[in-house]
């Protein structure tokens, strides 16, 4: 299936990504549909016109009419999902998914895939602290990257179709990644800042503080308003990436606090140096 | 002096902080003069019109007409400057400063000064990743909490000319602490952040991740751009209860490393439901 086509796009799980991806390709041109429990997500996408069709229950014509199909599913249940629906898909079908972990997910989607359809993990690195369609918006990828994580079990041309699919989203950068060192980069620069995040406003009782706070302290905890079910589930999926990121960041803030203890001025400066001049890099991106 | 009066105002070293506040109350009429031991500095203002005079020698007029005073210099030169120079100070004059960290700062400036003239510590809450005063910019202070640290030294009118200051500048709160509760706030809200951010900056070499990185990692690095020589004199001027501070987050941070170990999907997201209900009252301020 070419994206040129403008055929039949199905959205499965219409939370605060799918309904993004509805607006974005929607707007576009294609026809898009949309399935999940939620009836009222479903009646307020059709009152928007987000969606062009949608259901709240099982709706087999919606599968066998998609020629391709976008799982924003919360990650416990999607390969339940894909296990007890995939009798129905079209055949040549191609899917993607908006999971934020990979290893644990892709493998286990393609081993029980039917051969005749394909599918190419993905996501873009987009989000907002807020969840649901009521507060879905197709301008959160703009500029965002986006992340193709093929395994060897996919073609050229799926990839090349999943890449074009980002780029419809109007991300600004395409890349492609493997699932073990994407799943090491998300524990990083993702899983690990909402831990960050997290533990900053649980670990004392601040909140008389929010008459005093600058820029810095509302840019850090920004991300702490977070779908703890979705987080943890994440959070579970990618322990042990996950854990050694933690433990790489505790030993240098520990470091850092030993320094400060010593006395060793010079030691932090050192460390503050080497800080600005890799954030300056990431500014130059 | 009624700052109603505009009269005259020196800046005690124009950087980042100096020179934004130059700007401010240049463009509200009073008459601003410099004193900073670079050249470079003083002759930039002085070609941009960010101050009226200024010398990057030693000059005793431009401290004997000056009605107020702010002292925006390296905290660590801060208390000699006063010590060597408070023999010209105008009797009545009033001053403020811009340092992050108080209790060490402001029992010992307070001992040494004259008895006709006033010192009233302050700062607002507001900065930039860029120093010096070619990057200053009086838009940083526009609804910026700006905080006044009175001790029992300090008269009613003080801290009343102090907030003025405040309010002239643009702050869109101001608040006043005192020494102590001052300190820990700002170990808490702005160099434990800092801290943070820096050690996510330099925990592993991260510089290829640039590629992938979504807003919540740019967020959370922002302030690891930092001047090593001010912020490593702030944190050693700050020492103890930034040390208390970090050790409460490493704790919680820990502690959220071995639910995650454990499984304790449970545990994990009653923390992520406080985190979230906390971060949604800062919002609403």
């Amino acid at each position: 299936m070419d994206w040129m086509e403008k055929k039949n796009v199905l959205i499965v799980g219409l939370g605060l990504m799918g309904g993004s991806y509805a607006r974005a390709l929607k707007r576009l041109g294609f026809h898009v549909s949309a399935l999940d429990r939620d009836a009222e997500a479903i009646a307020y996408a059709l009152r928007e016109h987000i969606i062009h069709e949608g259901s709240a229950e099982d709706n087999d014509d919606l599968i066998r009419r998609a020629d391709a199909i976008i799982f924003a599913l919360y990650p416990g249940i999607f390969p339940e999902w894909v296990q007890s629906h995939q009798h129905l898909f079209k055949p040549g079908a191609r899917m993607t998914d908006v999971t934020g972990v990979k290893s644990c997910i892709v493998y286990r989607i393609q081993e029980m895939l039917r051969n005749d359809v394909e599918f190419i993990a993905a996501h873009p690195m987009a989000g907002r602290e807020l969840s649901g369609v009521q507060n879905s918006d197709d301008r959160i990828f703009r500029d965002a990257n986006y992340i193709i994580v093929p395994t060897e079990n996919n073609t050229a041309e799926g990839i090349e179709w999943c890449g074009m699919l980002g780029r419809l989203l109007g991300c600004g950068r395409i890349s492609v990644l493997y699932p073990r060192e994407h799943d090491r980069m998300i524990a990083f620069v993702s899983q690990l800042t909402h831990c960050i995040a997290v533990s900053l406003m649980t670990c004392s009782d601040n909140t008389h503080l929010a008459d005093y706070t600058g820029d810095s302290f509302r840019d850090l905890t920004r991300i702490a308003r977070i779908n703890d079910k979705m987080w943890s589930e994440l959070f579970m999926m990618n322990r042990e990436p996950l854990l050694e990121q933690m433990d790489i960041f505790l030993q240098e803030l520990q470091n850092f606090r030993e320094m400060l203890a010593k006395g060793d001025t010079e030691g932090m400066r050192e460390k503050m140096r080497l800080s600005t001049e890799r954030r300056a890099m990431f500014d130059k991106q």
